[in-house]
């Protein structure tokens, strides 16, 4: 193995990120789970000790009207590298997925931080929130403000208790008139770096620690909600019906048919809420969403198109009432060519084990947004099992210091030109 | 039409019903749903408001180990008349459901109570508290109770937020240990009748106010739990997914169809939960519950028994973990022939029309675990589109007090012995 150019204890990076990765991870909604939705209490005590971590770091911290966390090591040039994940879960989540983007990013820009390390470029550690959309129907929220291209129409959309975006960020201290000026101009930001677990199983099987990712995958979310009529569930016979939850047992059932059709995209029903939701009633109402991923667009495009006429003659049949709102449509982003090849340099430099394997994410990733802004690319790091949203979810102290070391390895051969 | 024995003023009646419908209905625990499950506060609010209506008719108000609301009229002689109905709702209910055979009730109880009209028996007026199973997993454990056949191992059981019945009972200030005593001694009670809306289209279609019920539907509850994988929705192929949701689907379906196939039974999937519901998580775990429902009980019998077996072999195909719960199972209840035909004669007398129309319950009533105790007997009342459980319920004033007025002149020919 070469000698790497920024030479790093592996082992003390991944021991300080595991531990950072635990203490993350036990600020939680709830005492069994772990739980982090954007703009809650536990967004705003993550989000605090993130800062922390960066002020100890030899970053200046602030934070940005829709709660990024922003930690900057000024450079000898105008440019900047952005550096980011996001500190935001799923219910039930694993602690790595998010955190460990941030952690490495924190590390890294810190190892530059002390003294005679001076770079040509400044450094910004972003810690997202709005990742997941485990609170708001869309996604991004945070990195599209960063890039400059969030919609403001956003601000309006409602949460499960029907907090708006809008009073959320307010509730959070926040006014969202100053949305617009946190984006980065243009010409300051020279590119964006994420690392992140991988999410799949492709590292693990192929005994890689890191791997560079090639896009990440386009996505498709539909939101499903179909009328029916209330009725007792003793007293109705059943040709007289019009069960809400029994055409929506079609449509969970078309999804996953339509993606063993079209191999190349993957469909999940993963939220489906039932109204009155009692045994003796029959369903009035259900709203349901529908998850789509391909790397190839048109495929993605397809399935889509397949699923709403599909659905319309489901809800025509039973004579349901039907909406069906696209609240996320994201083409594949591919990963900027020349970062891809300086990130492989940096794996195989710190990593070891020849050219370094190159993948896709089938996840979504605030690159997607910030490529809009800039060149974007993605550092995976290997997971156990390829789980993920999960709390069984891990990736080894080891790897995670590798990851540390290449993103090191990473900026100190970057040119920000 | 003959001078019914027992003068009385249905329009009157039917505006007071219409009154004490309305109040009731006021008392939910949203502001723009009426909700109101046992042993809530709004049950406290409701129950209070009964006794009170109970004690102005002139009778003598108790409640029991289970909340259920007893309002006694005294007899010279020592048996009872037991009149009931119960006062929780489902979710999003109509008004009428329930209230109308406690109403009822005590609109009919109060005629007797006044001075120079004493009866050779007494009248308990019940308004129980559990017939819906909105709250707690099976149902009628307040009637149970009265009947003598609670079983102490529902005291166990849990509410969506893990409160046992126990639990409740003593938040609502009731000892458990008290619910054997309140059990009526078998000789003191001499039936048991309900006045209650038919909660479906039959009344309503043949142009009849009222209707004697024949039977109540045998009904059989499972709960199925189905456990599947966690993982993200962009990363975990097609074909190596445990999806809880998609394997739900499949079984939502089955009931729709077993029930088509035999037509004879009626079988709802009211209430699906899924966790952790997230678009962008595959579902972990399945909650949903069948209700299942035929006058032939051997025709009941024989679809659960396929519905199991067929679920089976969905979550061995899927690899999905399953448990099965039956948390009902009751059978068809024959209403006594000689209280039939004592109150198919007062509905003759009092609303006319002839012989009096009968007809089957595909609802479940209190009377089912009544009739455990005593012969039982209900008086059905015509709803408007046959609609129920859903707040489009609706009686008509003139109907309910023809209720009223010909359970007073069932009271009035009441033979105890």
């Amino acid at each position: 193995m070469a000698t790497p150019a920024h030479s790093v204890d592996i082992d003390d990076l991944g021991a300080r990120a595991e531990t950072m990765i635990m203490a993350l991870g036990a600020i939680s909604a709830e005492p069994t789970r772990l739980v982090r939705r954007f703009l809650t209490p536990e967004h705003r005590r993550a989000a605090d000790l993130v800062a922390r971590w960066m002020r100890d770091g030899g970053l200046a911290v602030s934070e940005d009207a829709l709660g990024t966390v922003r930690g900057h090591l000024k450079g000898s040039g105008p440019r900047r590298l952005l550096i980011g994940s996001h500190i935001d879960t799923v219910a039930d989540a694993g602690k790595y997925d998010g955190p460990l983007g941030v952690i490495a990013g924190i590390l890294a820009a810190a190892h530059f931080a002390k003294p005679g390390k001076s770079l040509p470029f400044g450094v910004d550690v972003l810690a997202f929130g709005d990742e997941e959309g485990s609170r708001f129907p869309a996604t991004l929220a945070s990195s599209a403000a960063c890039a400059g291209v969030f919609d403001p129409a956003r601000l309006a959309q409602g949460d499960v208790d029907g907090t708006t975006l809008a009073q959320a960020l307010a509730v959070y201290g926040k006014d969202p008139r100053q949305i617009p000026a946190g984006a980065y101009p243009r010409g300051d930001a020279a590119a964006y770096v994420e690392v992140h677990i991988e999410q799949g199983p492709v590292l693990e099987a192929r005994q890689r620690a890191l791997g560079v990712v090639t896009a990440i995958v386009g996505q498709t979310y539909l939101a499903v909600d179909l009328h029916g009529e209330a009725g007792h569930a003793g007293t109705v016979p059943m040709n007289l019906r019009r069960d809400a939850l029994a055409g929506a047992a079609e449509i969970v059932r078309l999804a996953e048919e339509l993606a063993r059709d079209q191999r190349e995209v993957v469909a999940t029903v993963g939220q489906l809420s039932v109204e009155p939701n009692a045994t003796n009633v029959i369903a009035s109402r259900v709203m349901l969403t529908l998850d789509l991923r391909s790397t190839l667009d048109e495929s993605r495009r397809q399935v889509a198109e397949r699923f709403r006429s599909e659905v319309r003659a489901i809800a025509d049949r039973r004579q349901l009432g039907l909406t069906i709102t696209q609240t996320r449509d994201i083409n594949t982003t591919p990963c900027d060519p020349r970062l891809q090849d300086l990130l492989a340099a940096a794996v195989t430099r710190i990593a070891g084990g020849g050219e370094a394997l190159r993948l896709g994410s089938g996840a979504g990733h605030d690159g997607q947004a910030m490529a809009r802004l800039c060149p974007v690319a993605m550092l995976f790091v290997r997971c156990r099992g390829g789980v993920s949203h999960n709390p069984l979810e891990y990736a080894s102290p080891r790897d995670m210091g590798l990851a540390v070391a290449t993103l090191i390895e990473f900026i100190g051969n970057f040119d920000p030109k």
